[in-house]
């Protein structure tokens, strides 16, 4: 399978990561997504794979001149619909970074693409493939804490100097879409529910000039057979702080609590049940990587951990969370959306 | 000054901790607040610190025969506000747990006798007077994280066998008023602002038989200044957790993060700003006892770390906290009630 790059604002690189794990795979070429989009980040990451990327300046040449089956999407985050549209109807499959989408009608429309052309879309849902967090979701499917009741999750980021395109609602999308959205994921992947109602606030006050970009938000939800999920999202690590993220989950059973969090470095799981203390660190689980497990789904081998039914899902929850946050009102879900790819 | 006891349902004890602090303090009396009530607990507290309370059978029988100077009012949660009422009208100030009062009504009622009668009523909010939260506070008021933007706490709590009475709303009060409103008193400490609106959810599924019990509860809080703050309420910490609560506060502010929390023990403070790493825990600092320094305030040498305006603001927040979890919508709050006690 051939595989092309349409810029590179987020985690494009994942898909590179996994090249020893996908003999199969060639990384050939890619292009800017926007006037003057530095690219050397991803030429550089690839020289040390021994890759070379042929760069071309436009979405359309690439495509005509290197057919790719894979297109990784990691352009402005507002902007994926109708470059992920034109590549599925192009017959190529698409590893898009998150959102998928922005609104609800470019994310219906998406889907119905994805119906009519028979492609493969996955949001870059990285945090599934994160040691940590892959353990947590490991142990509570084998039972460790019960029945699931309660989840809070944490994303705090360094600030650091962000992309121009982060000051605009238009390019950027919002902190919620971008940021919240991996904790949804993580509500979603250790539930296994759907949201029915959802709260957000969010503030872009005291955001060190980045325009209309929210620095903190929150959500609550209310999943599925009761259960509670509280998301606090920050870009205000500081600077000096040993990592770039401070991500967190904390998962609340009937017959225990588990949670991932830095401590004092890298992430540790932690579980208190009747037979773990919770002193003890509990041994990782090493999960396939997310494009790994992406080009193994494409090929019918599928390990189950993503797919494109929770990519739409999160994409979903996430649009109707910020929509909460931007109308300062609950959002009710009624009947959760059914994504099927039967 | 004269200290009797009226029930000891929650934190009535500590009200005796403080007994070596304050030397012209005596404390003589207690009686049950309902059929049945145990007072083994207080009387054994009592009888450690050298004390014997002669116990009545009757709250006014007590007060007629004991003329005390304070009562402590620890009845069942939801049926404090007729005896703080009575006890302010017969001119004893009045040390009470939380909630000072379950609804709107009562609370203002409350105020104006309090305003009327110039008596002192102060709730039992004790995570002021805990060494890491009051480190924390200190911590802020000096600067440490800059402008405070948002707040997270949580409140974990053990079930344990829990007293007929948290069955019943009309007994218990709701979770909010008894567990979350701790956090709500955080959120106030460490911003010193007002809650503009508040958001709330709650779960009484899977509550191990607890009637109407609410197991789980989240709130979510704009205040003044666009600070965010978020709380998570359980009582599901594993009987086998080597402590009781698992409660942690966390402030996010423009120019660090500061955090106290549990790790694997006893409550550490980290810093991650320009001059700490958050690796290394902070120095925590001593408060004052809560009811040495309600005594103090009493006889006019105020501390300042808590008043009679905070007991009433944190009733308030709680009581409308609630009110959005029982209505399901957002609560509103356009002008911050001022509780004023010139």
């Amino acid at each position: 399978m051939k595989v092309c790059f349409y810029g590179n604002t987020g985690h494009a690189t994942t898909a590179l990561a996994a090249r020893n794990k996908l003999p199969g795979v060639q990384y050939t070429a890619c292009c800017p997504s926007y006037p003057g989009e530095n690219l050397n980040k991803l030429h550089t990451t690839a020289k040390k794979l021994g890759i070379t990327l042929l760069q071309y300046s436009c979405l359309d040449e690439m495509l005509d001149a290197e057919k790719p089956d894979i297109l990784v999407v990691d352009n402005r985050f507002a902007e994926r619909y109708p470059v992920e549209t034109k590549a599925l109807l192009a017959g190529i499959h698409v590893y898009a970074d998150k959102p998928i989408a922005t609104n609800l009608s470019d994310l219906f429309d998406l889907y119905k693409t994805v119906r009519e052309t028979g492609k493969h879309l996955w949001a870059m849902h990285t945090t599934r493939y994160e040691l940590h967090f892959y353990t947590v979701r490991q142990l509570i499917l084998n039972g460790a804490i019960g029945k699931v009741r309660m989840v809070n999750c944490q994303k705090s980021y360094r600030l650091g100097t962000r992309p121009d395109f982060f000051k605009k609602r238009e390019t950027y999308g919002g902190t919620i879409l971008w940021v919240s959205i991996h904790a949804i994921d993580m509500i979603r992947m250790v539930t296994g529910k759907e949201c029915l109602s959802v709260y957000s606030t969010q503030s872009s006050a005291d955001n060190f000039g980045n325009g209309e970009m929210e620095i903190i938000a929150t959500s609550t939800l209310e999943l599925e057979d009761n259960i509670l999920a509280t998301i606090s999202t920050d870009y205000y690590r500081p600077a000096n702080a040993h990592s770039h993220d401070d991500d967190r989950l904390r998962v609340v059973g009937t017959e225990g609590i588990i949670e991932a969090a830095r401590r004092d470095g890298e992430h540790e799981v932690r579980l208190i049940n009747a037979s773990n203390n919770g002193f003890t660190p509990i041994k990782q689980l090493q999960p396939p990587m997310i494009f790994e497990d992406f080009v193994h789904t494409i090929e019918g081998r599928i390990s189950g951990i993503f797919s494109m039914r929770e990519t739409f899902l999160n994409a979903y929850t996430a649009i109707r969370a910020q929509e909460s946050a931007d109308k300062r009102e609950v959002i009710r879900i009624s009947h959760p959306v059914n994504f099927s790819f039967d």
